[in-house]
């Protein structure tokens, strides 16, 4: 099986050569296939890890991003390959969210892009980042992301 | 006992013949008996599955569709038979999702209608595709979906 | 203890005759108390069953209806006698749904009403059925329902 | 430790005589130190109950109250015997649960009011009621009350 | 690893020196790497504890406080000493909640502010404190915080 | 496609004539096509209803059924039309619970069986139903039924 | 309808008159009518009150109470109304609890029989109190009671 | 990257062809690298489904299966692609799953296996299979599968 | 009202005196007046905070413990101004949870005890220390604590 | 504040040199000061993440260790170290969590250990590793790891 759109992917199917940072990351994209319509589309990644800035330690958060797509729709496993290039970039938690949340918006250009960035606690208190492009598009469908809240223990 | 508007009806209680692939699957519709109001009508299916255009390999699905009848309300075993007809067809996520709501927009004329495709994960990132027709008819009552988010582990 | 507005109440407190049909049960009201304000009164019958028109097979739902009163309360075991009488009775799941509500409307003459059929799933997919009588009342509090979704197995 | 604006108050830190109706009940009432600012004070109360007044036996709620305070805050403990004193009291649900939430109104001014009564089931359906002041006061905070629907079994 | 907007920070991965009051803690604050955009940040902290001002005896709550920053972000450590700096300071509920926030709105200017103090229960009620700065801003994306309420046992 | 330990069966995929009482019902068998293994097949029927037998009002309950069986399967439609057919008797929660236990013993000779019936509340209290033919068998897995305990509300 | 073992009955049907105390209150039991196996019936009371002895404050609890009849069962109506007379009654958590399983277990003569009592929190610590008459008998099935632990706030 | 014990495998990292049958499907299997201990593996496959033998409409399961490796290890994609395999085949609940247990017990030799076969509801009522070897082995620790479950709606 | 098992009882009912250290606290204990049956009592405390000894900073646990009492029974609030002695005292936490339960064990002399001490996370890791005096005494019911597992995020 | 038996510990309270293997992570023990009773330490590392041995690619696993010490606990900041150590080092599943047991087997001496590893999964299917040093010992209380099956989507 083939699809004429996807004609130009280089890494889905492919050898997979993991990217070493972000910027070496190369994320791909696809015609949007039902762009008369305008719908949203949700990637959820509870395994992505990055740095410390500070210390070099590791981070842990759980990624929700919800994009109501343009032209193009991003390939998910370039996708994830870009999210698995933060495994040895130090960046701050604010900063780092929104900085995944702005290169998806320059590439793919879409209608409206949200990110949740979920991070692990550290001293007993987790920050959660929440990101959107503006205001929710009109007549389009987007759902709380409802990740439940943080409780410590008991 | 039976019901004058459902008279037309070919697969409810007769023999069911499983259709190879959308194409040949029928929906049946019946006559609104309640169309002077406006409602919504939920299906949820947690049994969707179709394969992966490139790979071949099965992809599985929880999709949720609401819709606001307008003369017609879908048959509900027709439905389900057109979902399944999707077990040997393949489609990446977002397009699949879209295509079944919008065959059944144009089957039905709904008043609106929208879909949520909740998909399982590959590669570990889930994704979820949401639709609908445009804005909430105003005074309709349509709940969340209330889907809860993808976790992990742990 | 007693109380005047409840005087004419037949059905609480005294002998119960079971209802045979929709039609021959008996709704009963009582004065509303409190009718200066707007507030919402929801009833949760998880109870309910009926049978399918065409196979004469029971079905079973979850049913929660909102009101916001004018007038009139519904005495609740009128009501429970009332939903308990369907037990016999052949309906559709959308039709159902709604006929109860328009007979709750017709006779309360509620200042707005709202019902959720939450019906056990058939061939694998649940229905559920939502209607309202209109836009929700300005500044009365109408919480979600929040029934949580149907999942399947796992 | 002592504060001054609390100096008034005779059943906190006291000898507490439970009063036996809400008439003999004394609501308590200290000057609100953050009056500048428009926020929420939620009380909840799952150990509320009075008695029917039809039949004599106990009914039982779990309450949850709302409001934005003007001049005034309610003292907890005087809130607590206040609802104690439902014990042996009789009022129907809709009733009950208005009544309360205006004797506060009265009593504290307050910006605005909401109470939740959320009923334990009788003839397995339980009521709920809901009522507010009014429309929610524009810019301050009230998150939903999120108590969980009745579910019967299984 | 460092980064020249954090080389003012003093308790950030030197020697912690823990506040007896929050008189006596010190907030810090960095410059906001993404100060173009428009975001929200939550903190949650179940770790929170104060003294009754009446009693001397120990209260305990769980905060989540979301603000949408301007020029500053707070420094996560300073938050968490400044939280733990109030473990020997009489407050009551109400109060201690809203001067917390207002102490971080007059330090961080933000956008956009809000706070939820849910606190443990005494005498079987729990007080939830709710709080926000205003109206939530055009086309920010801020969740709801989802804290489960209050059941008593069972 | 067919099966010949099938070819006996009269219900499935036949017409279905709905059984008017437990003594009417008949329960169908198929020979266990892996009866050389100790298995456990539970069944969840959260469908049941019966009446009371001193008011005539109906009951309802989920049940659930463990059985190991020995040279005989039960078939699945056949048992839903047998707890179908409890629609219109009386019978006490316990006496009921057991009775569809024993005479699936007695109609089956599983090796093991055991019933949980999980009532809905009358008067505020749940009644739970819990039997088993003797010790669980040896080295046969048979998990917890794990239904959650009635809570009220709140 | 009726039942010639529970002909006896005095409070099933009839009028029913409130016991002031537990020493007024009257318990009835039945035959036990499948007293040739050994089961077990579990009563879930989420609706105890009862009096402090110190203060005469009222108290909470969520009981659940497990039985494996012998020739006795419990009437439900008259279990409830003997719960219900604690309302007025001072006693210790532990001994309340205690001394309700006590009485059944004069009166019943069951083969075993345990109880729960998990207490609404004081000070902020529940009581949770659970006693049995001894092992659970050889091949009974008493499933684990599953209530959920008391986690304070967040 | 590479490992000596792996070097035979045929499907791991290559091209994947999808049998179309169990029959056809190739397990494969590497060395345990920890023979020396006795520990459980526990694989958790959501996405299983297979075919009616009477109907040739689909069927789902959640499959869960528990093993103590001797001197083989199951390859886990050779694993998915067996599973995958019943997509065309028609087995009933109870033979299926024992079938998949017992290939896998014949191919692995492991010390002890079980599997828990959670089928999707038909007709209202769900089946579920557990199967084991035997005995749990003395001292390998083999935790609960802790699948919630069923329970209709609401 | 009063009760002559209590009348030696120093702090229950009495002003309140803040222990400063777990040395400073004074247990109270009262005779068991059930004391010719073996129960268990069950203390949840989810409002535990101590100092860590290398750094001085705070920690936080929930705690629950269980005892079957012998002669005595702990008094509550002298158990609740115990516990909230060591506000101040540096601990590890095995250590602090350990000697909690051993001082219990020393001044009531039970036939059984554990603690179960869940330790809020430090460094994304939580710590929970889990002790009992010896087996469970036959016999007696002690259910499993049922805390719930620690997530992280997501 | 200090304690003696920490005078050794390198790691803790010092500069963090993070590891870049595991075997140049080196663990550091205290001796256990309550070595005269047997209880349990049971560690949650929901940060576990590693390398897939063929692919390269990350892998993600929520680890649970338990473990009843001899004459040693672990210094948690060492452990954490180590198992960030993972972080670049590529093994399989069963052989990565049985690994990181053994090596604290080694370095502990403990009475008695287990760990259960639940990998975030691959292919749709994750895997859990379950492993303990044999019988879990007399009257020690060691509880379930009570960690939520994997439910797919929906
Ligand atoms: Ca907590
Ligand atoms: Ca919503
Ligand atoms: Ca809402
Ligand atoms: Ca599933
Ligand atoms: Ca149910
Ligand atoms: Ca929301
Ligand atoms: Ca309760
Ligand atoms: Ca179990
Ligand atoms: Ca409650
Ligand atoms: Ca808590
Ligand atoms: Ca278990
Ligand atoms: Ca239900
Ligand atoms: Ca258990
Ligand atoms: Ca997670
Ligand atoms: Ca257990
Ligand atoms: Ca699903």
């Amino acid at each position: 099986m083939s699809d004429t759109i996807y004609s130009n992917l280089k890494q889905l199917g492919g050898d997979t050569v993991q990217p070493r940072s972000p910027e070496e990351a190369e994320l791909e994209r696809v015609q949007n296939p039902q762009a008369d319509v305008a719908y949203n589309v949700r990637f959820t990644a509870p395994e992505f890890t990055s740095l410390c800035p500070m210390t070099g330690q590791p981070d842990f958060a759980h990624l929700v991003i919800d994009y109501v797509p343009g032209q193009w729709l991003v390939e998910s496993k370039s996708l994830k390959l870009y999210l698995t290039s933060f495994r040895n970039h130090g960046a701050f938690h604010e900063d780092c969210t929104i900085s995944i949340a702005r290169r998806l918006v320059g590439f793919l250009e879409p209608a409206w892009l949200r990110i949740g960035g979920y991070w692990y606690p550290r001293g007993g208190i987790p920050i959660d980042v929440f990101w959107q492009t503006g205001e929710m598009p009109e007549g389009v469908w987007i759902p709380d992301q409802g990740v439940p809240p943080y409780r410590g223990r008991g």
